[in-house]
């Protein structure tokens, strides 16, 4: 078992093993003093794998129900926050009892969420089932809902009890999701671990077989490397907003897209996109956005935006990028790359070189 | 000015002074950087000082907005949450922008649950402008919203930046507001200081009068008390608890009349009812309740259940008790009095002696 220590404000540990999901309630009964489990999934991941965790859990006597809602992003406001809450009280859920929360980005994200303001907080243990969730939403303590208005933007920051990540239950994920996830893996190598780049680059798309021990690795670095960036910036002050490397184009895909789009291959072609800009603003080592496409190709990752759209044109992403998070005072601050493994910011990059860039990878 | 320093995880200062609510604007920008003010405020406040704060920092160059939404307790849920977020999406509000919540009870609550997850999470000022906001609610970093389950089930600890409380404000008040505020004010001299209780029993019912210097007394004293308590124990582990006294017998009273009562009025009967048990079952010292109903008479609140309501019948309010929020595993734990100034923890009072107490003051 592969155990990673997270040292946010409340320090919390992320184990790893295959077959962990069997292990949970004996692991959740040895360390922690609870009620209940309010298990909360949705109508995908509740028949392939949280029905089997529910009599696991129950099996070894602990007190559990499970609680669902439709699977997708359309699910993820404050109706379904509410919903599941009224539904917690009338089973008599109170503050001792926790909320594990089993399935991909959007049922951590509304489960944190709603664990974070039930009875103003309850425990809250995470048990991520797809790749991206694994790698990147399980780690750094965001959960959040949408609105009308535009993506996760009511939530708290709010960490976990502990994740429980068992990389068996990739193995019913379609190739496609993989997709979506490894694209925040080549992110970590990109911006933090030229090692760990160079690994991905050897075992390419031999990876989407899930071999065991590397599948492992890939999950340990990358919550690793996400953990060092969150644990020293746990409220997104400033260092990590490295993170957003590649999401500052991905997010002008996914909006000129309608969110249509995975985020995981919008962030692959936004990747390819700025660290072809590293290059022409000269902050970029030259050859490091060949290397980043070279990588991309090899895992089976878009890196054009015809690869996404056949009708996505430059000129239309433009206006995305002033309406972006990351604009502060009419000043975009965009994460380039020196090198592999090294990550810089850099404000207000000329637009012409943008459009540059956008239109050289169309 | 009177300063109050709290020292919560984030450290925040309550300032109290006649007249504050002009001076607010140039201490806003001297202490603070931000961007933009949105102006949180319900439909009866917002035409009686609302307006004014808001031309108030205009006339200081911030730019502010107003949100009002329909006063009371109906409007504490998450659909009034939700539009107001919609409408400061609408209007440009971002992370460096903050929330100033300029009302009662329901006001802050409402308004600091919105700013502890709007963007996850924006910078919070209070102006409390009712007795019991500017003593209770204004300390503590509580929020939340009521769902039909019940009351405050939804929330967050999230502390203010600052908290302006001006007296002045409580001029508009009608006096059944101020006496709400009272029950309060007694519950701290009861649990923790008896000197405070020594000078309410001295100045009674002048009090309502709102004579300048002894208003900022008894404000700076309550929220002086309370921060105490509060910073040992932010989140409710144990010592908090003690701010209970009153509220078990409090809540079932509310409870049992539907809420249509005020909660300090239903907290001051609760007192004496508790005061009385604390007697019979031998932890309180021989004359500790007569003296709490004496003070509750000279300050015209009422200690029968017949004050509130002439049909309140004791044995009514007995199933109330095991829903309490401070059962646990069955167990109920009631806040007593030892002595004026001195509370303490009992579990499990027997059933019978508290029916005795009620009945004593039906």
């Amino acid at each position: 078992m592969e155990v990673l220590k997270v040292r946010t404000a409340s320090p919390y540990e992320i184990l790893i093993k295959h077959g962990l999901l069997k292990e949970i309630p004996e692991d959740l009964g040895e360390n922690f003093d609870f009620g209940k489990v309010a298990l909360i999934t949705d109508s995908r991941v509740r028949d392939i794998w949280a029905e089997s965790l529910l009599i696991y859990l129950r099996e070894a006597g602990i007190k559990a129900e499970l609680f669902s809602f439709p699977e997708g992003e359309a699910s993820k406001n404050m109706d379904t926050v509410v919903s599941l809450a009224r539904e917690m009280l009338r089973a008599g859920f109170d503050r001792k009892d926790m909320v594990l929360a089993c399935g991909g980005g959007v049922v951590g994200d509304v489960a944190g969420f709603l664990a974070s303001i039930y009875l103003r907080g309850i425990p809250f243990v995470q048990v991520p089932t797809t790749l991206l969730a694994q790698v990147d939403s399980s780690v750094g303590g965001k959960t959040g809902v949408d609105l009308p208005e535009g993506k996760n933007l009511l939530g708290t920051f709010y960490q976990p009890l502990r994740v429980y990540i068992d990389p068996d239950v990739l193995s019913t994920l379609p190739e496609k999701e993989l997709k979506n996830g490894m694209a925040e893996v080549v992110k970590y190598g990109c911006i933090l671990d030229k090692e760990f780049f160079e690994f991905l680059e050897q075992k390419g798309s031999t990876l989407y077989s899930l071999p065991q021990e590397e599948i492992v690795h890939i999950i340990y670095e990358s919550c690793r490397l996400k953990a060092e960036v969150v644990s020293k910036d746990e409220k997104e002050g400033g260092l990590r907003r490295i993170l957003n490397f590649g999401h500052t184009i991905g997010h002008a895909i996914e909006a000129e897209l309608n969110y249509e789009v995975s985020h995981g291959l919008a962030v692959a072609v936004g990747m390819a996109v700025e660290a072809r800009l590293s290059e022409k603003v000269g902050v970029g080592k030259k050859g490091v956005a060949e290397r980043v496409i070279e990588l991309l190709k090899k895992l089976e990752l878009p890196f054009r935006l015809s690869h996404l759209a056949p009708s996505l044109e430059p000129e239309k992403l433009l206006p995305h990028l002033s309406k972006d998070k990351k604009v502060w005072k009419g000043k975009l601050t965009i994460v380039l790359l020196e090198d592999i493994g090294k990550a810089v910011f850099f404000k207000n990059p000329p637009r012409e070189l943008i459009k540059e860039a956008l239109e050289e990878l169309k």
